[in-house]
């Protein structure tokens, strides 16, 4: 399983493309509907790039790495067996039993295609619809990271959410403190070591355990007085909603 | 400025009072309403404990580290001249112009008792009502912490909004995430590779501009998907506001 296609070129095609180049496998091709993408990363594995799924060519591993809206329809185009996709979100039911080996190969990372990362302590959820491919696709998965699991779709489909809370939506509450704060005149890095002592928590306690902050305290008086200075009525909501989530002891 | 009195026993009055202690201060009393607490915080400071506040002897400082629904009626039961409150939501109105000297020491950092901090590393937030007074609280400063700032009421109101976002709202984020993976025994552990790589692009990048995740791609199949996975109505709501605050470019 050295020869691969890789059926994307966007954040995840990125860094899984340069992760299996970098462990000895071969892109063959790199297919995108954006030309340009697929010609950039293609230069930067080493292969060439397409922009018609018909001009696949004989490989050993099909990985489709597109947004999640497209995934069905991409599958449903592609005349070849050994077809993975990426995604957290979705299940095997996509493939529609469409060949003989199929599976999924779920990286829990945020990827951006400028932002370095080390793959190895990525974890690869993996899925297959029968043990023989699922064996290979773990052996893939341990070459490169080391964290590999076998993970049902019930199961991935819940990791996929918490991890959507966990980065995408703190990542948001970090966009919303930098947005305050520069309006303030105050750089953002002063907020690092609460940031980084919020996740250094994390390694010994359970994050309910270790809330702090006005709602916590149940301090109403604050809380309304935060809310009145928030510029814009959505993000007073946001502000009302968690506080009242953290509040009622939610989660 | 050595002799200083701890007005409070939580857990901004824990560390701030270990790490006094540690640089050669002398914590002479320690006050708390919860003479239990007192006692608790006074023996790991070597000193004594009251909860009387008309038992307070002359000091050099007198530091008010309460609540801070409770703060304005503790500053004024107090007879005493150079007061501090270590409160991000309080101004310098809430000493009412009662002594001579009176400040704000805010320490920006998420607290809690029984979770060790490296304190030299938790930015002060320095604000008094006079120069003189202003230079010594800089200086305690500067022997607690390497991040030391003068800012003003109105600068610290807008600090300590961004950062119940950037860390108390993150952190219930993480609890929503670790109760659905409980539900679904998975370890909240596979998340700390995504949460540490969430918060390294912040050293590079805008948050704004390193966002991922469904919301960002205006995946409305997904985002509709795990809404209707979420337990309950408050959760389902968290996340189709945060996910329309992306959608639309706010923060």
């Amino acid at each position: 399983m050295k020869n691969i296609v890789l059926i994307g070129s966007g954040n995840v095609a990125t860094h899984l493309g340069l992760s299996l180049v970098n462990k000895g496998y071969i892109i063959k091709q790199v297919w995108s509907n954006h030309r340009r993408n697929a010609n950039i990363l293609a230069k930067r594995l080493d292969s060439r790039s397409i922009d018609d799924l018909k001009d696949i060519k004989d490989a050993d591993l099909y990985i489709v790495t597109v947004k999640d809206d497209a995934l069905e329809s991409v599958i449903e185009q592609l005349d070849a067996n050994n077809i993975i996709h990426t995604s957290g979100g979705n299940g095997l039911d996509v493939f529609d039993n469409k060949c003989e080996n199929y599976g999924v190969f779920y990286p829990l990372q945020t990827f951006n295609k400028d932002v370095n990362l080390d793959f190895s302590k990525t974890p690869l959820c993996i899925e297959a619809n029968n043990k023989f491919f699922e064996n290979k696709l773990m052996k893939i998965g341990g070459d490169l990271s080391n964290t590999v699991v076998r993970m049902d779709s019930e199961q991935r489909k819940k990791l996929h959410i918490a991890a959507v809370f966990a980065c995408n939506f703190t990542n948001h509450m970090f966009t919303i403190a930098d947005t305050m704060l520069e309006r303030s005149d105050i750089n953002f890095k002063i907020l690092m070591p609460i940031i980084h002592q919020t996740v250094l928590k994390l390694e010994d306690s359970k994050p309910s355990e270790v809330q702090t902050g006005p709602a916590i305290r149940k301090d109403r008086k604050m809380i309304q007085n935060h809310i009145s200075n928030l510029p814009d009525k959505e993000t007073k909501e946001i502000y009302k909603l968690i506080s009242e989530s953290i509040m009622a002891g939610n989660g």
